[in-house]
């Protein structure tokens, strides 16, 4: 039976090898194993960065292992997680700190977890700081060999888990209220609310054009655009990104440098017209 | 029939998992192609850049699949090529924007095109944004397979396809006229001539010494030299780089910082003494 | 017969195809062999800090060929090495600069070595400037698939290599001296002292805490401590990195950049108390 294969998300960067040793483990223990970097460039300890990419991406995935390591609270006393997921013969592994919750929610849900911190199949000596090496990375190269997930350490209640870090969205008096999850490579701003929420909320938002407040209470009126070409070079536009999420976009631009944004701030999306009527009463 | 290796270049950087979620789409679909990253770090867009590097390396890479995507327009009417190449047996597949021109040339040329914007094998939902994901990991991952290059869209007139973004150089009254193409990782600045180019317009140039005049104004006298460590630390050299290009660099150093050199700035190369005669005279 | 791993790390960045077109060689010459990226994010030209990494990684990796690349001599006439270990089937492959050593040092010591820059498994054409492409990647890729060491190139005494280029520790009155070696991704600051040495000259360090002081005299009084989570935000910590190495970090911050640490920095490590002793005395 082939190994199947892993994907591999982290915070590790690319200067050291911390992802690459991860790789090597693997390597020695599921030499047939094929390992699918999704990325190692998250920004450290962005727990929530990271949810959001892993519940992007798993879908797109084959089947197998999906290991995900973000875990600023390495060395504390926090859980290591395996996760069986509902939809498909998939494994999930990672820190108990909310980091799988999206991605075990968009595949269906939690079947069976287990702690894997005291797992047979962890290396001789665990260090304090680097269990992606002695703790994950053996036990996902096991799982892909195809132990038992029994095998893997002892059952966790699926409800205990930490949940998810991602902001939502809400419906408000004539607009929506949502927060900047995070800032992908090109400046690109990826709000808490999906294009389905904003639709909801306020119709279909292609063609019209929005007043988006900051919670500096800095204003930005924006058209929603379904494409980046139909702006001028340098103009903003609200997107719906590639996964459903709503965005904020600059046309051959960086948004978040251009319009000042950054993850965590909270934003509220009203039609230009409702928006302005409040500031011309009273 | 064991699948074809596919190569990938783009400009997806490695923050977030655009290349990555390509790889998970690929390996979906051909669970045994092997995928060699050339490079995920070209610069935002760079469509030249992206097509000098892909014509350098592809020659060195086995015969298979070459995924190369830098779209700025992508969402746009643009058209999503797959070309198969004259020499060996290799596809080429990325955006008609002039990115693939170059490798096709130095692979012998266009034997025959197709437009897969429509493709039978994109995925069921195509993003406006993203077809790297959507579109063309999922067509290289199905001829990697051994699909019939017939199946993946209409066919294109090959001379219809965009041509080459690259600058040239042209040999001038005792001077040869090129362009920066681009900077690589080292600082070091690619110019639009070939050593050949250089060579048949100014003679062997190894040890002798050449004015650099840029674009505004600026001169700076560098000596050709066959290796960096021939010159002293931060000292510049005209070289021939490791692609038979026509390069600028500085021994230990950055030349693009130290001479203030950036891609598209033109440069007119002539050997000191002549380049003198000129400002001595009237 | 399946060909065996390379393991592969270099300081050729991820900008540039350099590391892909040494993947694009090594796939054509041996299709088979699955190719681990250590890194290849070592800083440029830093041959201590990749000797420092690539000893600690190749430890944790399959057996197979160890490939690495920090070359700034290339072009000059410094030796390109292959080197058999003792412990296990290893072979380590890359300029004779010290980047070997510390790895040779860490799998037994050195078997046997040969000079590849003449190997007849190199490229037709071997550039000045890229012998990883050139020279290093076919070679590795020939041995991955077996062919005999003794074909490579001429033998060469292994007590002939070039010396380790890290800098080491020693016990001093009360103390300890040492160099940084470098800073991590995360600005975590590497030592020349491991815990073993630290421990042999101070006692056990856990729970005590230290002066340490810098080159120009600078000092700072930092707790040693197991683990990261132990300290508050922003609070330094001596610490014991995942390789047995003593470190300075910053619990959820950049220890370089809060206390001004740079690689090649002296620095001394004492006791709080005997070392304000001095200070107090006279």
């Amino acid at each position: 039976v082939p190994a199947r294969p892993i994907t591999f998300l982290s915070d590790y960067g690319y200067e050291d090898a911390f992802a690459g040793v991860c790789r090597a483990v693997i390597a020695r223990i599921a030499p047939d194993a094929q390992v699918i970097d999704l990325t190692h460039g998250i920004r450290r300890h962005a727990v929530g960065e990271a949810a959001a990419v892993l519940a992007n991406t798993l879908p797109y995935a084959p089947e197998g292992v999906h290991l995900a390591i973000v875990d600023p609270g390495v060395g504390s006393p926090r859980r290591a997680l395996a996760v069986r997921v509902e939809d498909g013969d998939r494994v999930l592994g990672g820190p108990d700190n909310g980091l799988l919750a999206p991605a075990i929610d968009a595949l269906g849900g939690a079947r069976a977890a287990a702690d894997v911190s005291l797992s047979p199949f962890r290396l001789e000596r665990v260090s304090a700081t680097f269990h992606g090496r002695d703790v994950f990375a053996p036990g996902a190269a096991h799982l892909a060999r195809g132990v038992p997930f029994e095998s893997v350490g002892p059952a966790l209640d699926p409800a205990s888990l930490v949940a998810s870090p991602l902001p939502t969205a809400r419906a408000i008096d004539g607009g929506i209220e949502a927060e900047i999850v995070y800032v992908d490579t090109f400046g690109n701003v990826k709000l808490s609310a999906l294009l389905d929420e904003v639709r909801a909320a306020l119709g279909e938002p292609v063609g019209r054009r929005y007043r988006v407040t900051l919670g500096d209470g800095r204003e930005h009126v924006i058209p929603w655009s379904p494409t980046f070409g139909e702006r001028r070079e340098g103009e903003p536009l609200l997107y719906e990104d590639s996964y459903g999420r709503a965005c904020i976009g600059v046309n051959r631009g960086n948004a978040a440098e251009t319009l000042g944004l950054a993850g965590g701030t909270p934003v509220t999306i009203r039609p230009e017209d409702e928006a302005r009527a409040p500031a011309g009463s009273g």
